[in-house]
């Protein structure tokens, strides 16, 4: 593209680096920030700016946080003893919001995959075992993408867990809620009658 | 949704004040943008910082610049008896990429568009008839868009500009190179017949 302005073309540049946004998407997104209010844009920024220089990590959890340790491992009323453990923060935000967890988290930060280069030493598995020896854990939840990388991580995670006294489980596969049959994979409609459960469960 | 820290959610809620982003995506881009070295995050917000309040805009054009005159105003080469209306910025990078314009361009900043409460005198209309006044130009090509707003600007506009000693012209309507007559809107292919052109012209 032909950018009448070297500032404009480094705006566009920046924005286009990001995930998912193409020249002319950012483009767009850029010409519509000039048209804001100078304050808009600067709150932008500062924003940016702010995010990466001042946010934490909690030292218990890894959840992206404002202060040392985070809201929900610092609740009192939080299960300590209940483990979940799930790749990033937005697995953490979409089971918050199911209100139907009352324990605390463990952001791995990633999942094993060694086509992109992560091994277990690139998350946050040893502090995992650190809380196992140091508290009081009776059960631990592996909340992971039902994909390969997730297969691997939770295999690994389960031959390094299995020696301690704690129950470890992984979340339920199966058809959604809403799901119809005939729209279903094969290989989940096909583990779902497998690992079928008494209606009475169900239903609990 | 339920965020673990307040400068995250910050700054989600500003990207998803962008056109077209909203809170997923926005959230997506903020956790990629958290994972990049801080170098490249403070050349984001700097890039957008140093946009907003370094930009200029062509005296003679209004189009974005770095500097008072645009390049394209400065260039020796251009027919600055050749000017071509357009919307914004966008236009003109798209006819720049066309090469076959070597005139000089007139941004208007925008169509008059009554719902959108845009009139005549938010468009930089009066200062493209000072430079017909105060220049030696020959032709105007109206380049807008083939809308409803765009029409009405073409007309405004040229109820404004007939008086000059100038040709006014607008950009040719019909089928696109490559379209298919069956694919084509009645209303263009209509047009396209009444306006059609010696085959001669149109290998021209």
């Amino acid at each position: 593209m032909n950018f009448s302005s070297k500032l404009l073309e480094n705006a566009v540049n920046e924005f286009s680096r990001l995930p998912g946004i193409g020249q002319k998407t950012a483009l767009r997104l850029v010409l519509h920030l000039l048209n804001q209010p100078a304050d808009d844009v600067t709150k932008f920024s500062d924003a940016l700016t702010k995010l990466k220089s001042e946010i934490c990590y909690c030292a218990v959890c890894h959840n992206i946080a404002d202060e040392a340790i985070c809201e929900i491992c610092n609740a009192p009323k939080r299960d300590k003893g209940l483990i979940c453990v799930v790749e990033d923060t937005r697995d953490v935000m979409a089971i918050e919001n199911t209100n139907q967890f009352n324990g605390v988290y463990h952001v791995l930060g990633g999942l094993i995959s060694p086509m992109d280069g992560v091994g277990p030493s690139d998350l946050s598995i040893d502090s995992l075992i650190n809380r196992l020896r140091e508290n009081d854990v009776h059960e631990i939840i592996l909340a992971l993408s039902a994909t390969m990388e997730g297969d691997t991580t939770i295999f690994y995670l389960y031959k390094k867990l299995k020696d301690f006294n704690v129950q470890i489980s992984t979340i339920a596969r199966g058809i959604s809620f809403g799901g119809e049959l005939e729209y279903v994979d094969e290989v989940t409609l096909g583990r779902s009658i497998v690992t079928r459960v008494p209606y009475e469960r169900s239903i609990a």
